[in-house]
């Protein structure tokens, strides 16, 4: 049995553990062909690894299926990305020898053009009206600021930020501690669902996985590296939220605070994030001031990053469907390039992290420097 | 009619509005006997003042009567003040040309004492339960860690945080933007009454004068210069208190913010505060460990900073009353002294700033150094 490198992955995220560096540090000196080939075979341990290590390793390889789970995954409407692909989201790198071995990826959007607009919301799963309510305003301003909402599709702070966010007819992305096609917590089955067929839904594990307290705690350092920028809504002291602020930190994105009331325990996490290097923001219009970069406060510097040929083609098609000039809804873009609103939102927020269209309250417009190449191109032809 | 220099000072707190810098600079350049000469006579005009602002100087300088002024502070048990005067507190020179002229004191701890160990708290007059609750609750948590606690007397915020030290058998200080004798607001007769026996009542301007705009405003100065940092607890935007805490930051000391719910108004102005440079805190603990110096952090390795022979005799009798083992109540050591408990709270917080006792909760001990220097004073006899 040999697998090509991307099989190879695909058959390790069922052997490696979410941020497994020793692992990662195998992956980037030997190629997942031979990591694979070794745990196979069961007779060159590889470096660095205990005997027991090696032991666990071996049993977890007897259960490498690769082409089931990928069968499984697009049962369930997921595809498998890895490293160095179109679809990989560059950030990740960052992360080193723990980068994700792959990720599983359920919905339609790009997730490498996505994460490059992308602002993670975090935070308590008991969470109080306040921290609910705040957590939904922020989803929905952001959204409305044509900035992708990543969490982590918990109860509490991250339900009510993705809620936000797909209320506004926005982006948003859930990244999963367990298989993407077993939604977790249950109770959020719809919600994720809903995220799914509007956004997407993520995850290091393969298909059929729980999560454990380990693999919460390994995956918020993906929300951290994906996103320009980590929002603590609320969190107690040592809370789960605060990994992800921390990870932010340590990978010099932007770790944000959203303070609370004092009195509040459920706010202490995040007064204590603000004691030290966190900025403290009170509203979507600061965050999006803070993590956006210059183009952010002055649209008009920016132009597209990407020549408009190089697009895919059915976002060439919604880029097409805009007005030359003024605002259109998501649903008319969508009828103009013949296809689903959220098809269209997707693309959408694809062409405003690429810097083709910006959002104005609920309706999108072509840039200035869009509107330049598209001129251009109309009166070439 | 020739004054001493004390003298024409009294004259002049009528004349010149607080931080008048013009008038300061007179001050410092001709003296206050000179100043008031050359009002009186009206021939020789002081440089920099326009001919109107000279007229109005000349029409209030006609209402000068600082005898009066003395016995009518005495009457309502206030004293005068002047710069380079034992019970002057050298921190308001920080202030340069608008230091205060003098400054009127209904009280008697020493205001020059108590204010090397003080702390400010303000905010919002209209403040919410939240903002009164933590305002009382640090004005309270500053008292009991041996603190004295400046505000303005106000409604709202002021008033709790004067009533939690109050409360706490703590040392407080009211700041008022009108003549001492004359508490404002009204509906604060009570509280301010009671400060002015437990602790200090204090203010730039004569019996009868009543409040301004631009003194309320201008007395925010004389609170910030007077403490190691202002605490805002609830401010809007455009609040007074954030006036206080901005004079605060231009003097060096900590400015410093309690943070509330992003979806309160009354919180916004603290926010934008803790957005610039202002330090981030929940309780009286951190207010104590950011403004105390390192003997905060390590009491043992502050010692007294006074000998005990310069001590006032009735602060020295304070002192001697305290056991050499131990912790004793305010009116323990109160008893022993043969004095009023206020009286002795009030020389206890003296005796704190200057390093000599700590509290601890309720009970008041001496410090290791001033253990050392009671038991070498005994053993020396």
């Amino acid at each position: 049995m040999t697998y090509d490198e991307r099989t190879a992955r695909v058959a390790l995220t069922r052997v490696l553990e979410p941020g497994d560096e020793l692992g990662g540090r195998w992956l980037r000196e030997f190629g997942a062909v031979e990591v694979v080939r070794r745990l196979v075979e069961g007779r060159e341990p590889l470096p660095g690894a205990s005997a027991q290590r090696w032991e666990g390793l071996l049993g977890r390889a007897s259960r490498m299926r690769p082409e089931r789970d990928l069968a499984e995954a697009e049962d369930a409407g997921a595809r498998f990305i890895c490293p160095g692909e179109p679809q990989w989201p560059a950030q990740l790198d960052d992360l080193g020898d723990a980068r994700p071995t792959g990720l599983w990826v359920r919905g339609r959007p790009s997730l490498r053009i996505w994460a490059l607009r992308s602002v993670a919301v975090v935070g308590a799963r008991a969470c109080t009206e306040y921290g609910a309510h705040v957590a939904a305003t922020l989803g929905a301003g952001l959204a409305e600021r044509g900035w992708v909402v990543v969490s982590g599709g918990a109860y509490g702070v991250d339900g009510a930020a993705h809620r936000g966010a797909l209320g506004a007819g926005g982006a948003t992305v859930a990244v999963l501690a367990c298989g993407v096609d077993r939604p977790y917590p249950r109770g959020h089955t719809e919600l994720i669902t809903r995220i799914a067929e509007q956004g997407l839904v993520i995850g290091e594990l393969p298909p059929g996985e729980h999560p454990t307290p380990s693999r919460f705690i390994l995956r918020n350092r993906v929300i951290a590296a994906l996103t320009r920028g980590t929002v603590v809504v609320e969190a107690a002291y040592r809370s789960g939220a605060l990994v992800t602020a921390r990870a932010a930190a340590r990978l010099g994105r932007f770790t944000i605070g959203v303070p609370g009331p004092v009195t509040s325990g459920l706010s202490a996490g995040v007064h204590e994030l603000l004691r030290g290097d966190a900025v403290l923001v009170s509203d979507a219009a600061e965050v999006a001031e803070l993590v956006g970069d210059i183009g952010e406060l002055a649209p008009d510097r920016r132009g597209p990053v990407l020549p408009r040929d190089l697009l895919d083609p059915g976002t060439g098609r919604v880029l097409a469907a805009l007005p030359a000039r003024g605002l259109a809804a998501a649903d008319e873009v969508a009828r103009g390039a013949g296809t689903t609103t959220d098809e269209a939102v997707g693309r959408l927020y694809e062409l405003r992290a690429l810097g083709f269209v910006e959002r104005h309250g609920d309706g999108w417009k072509l840039t200035r420097q869009a509107m330049i190449s598209v001129r251009g191109d109309r009166s070439g032809r």
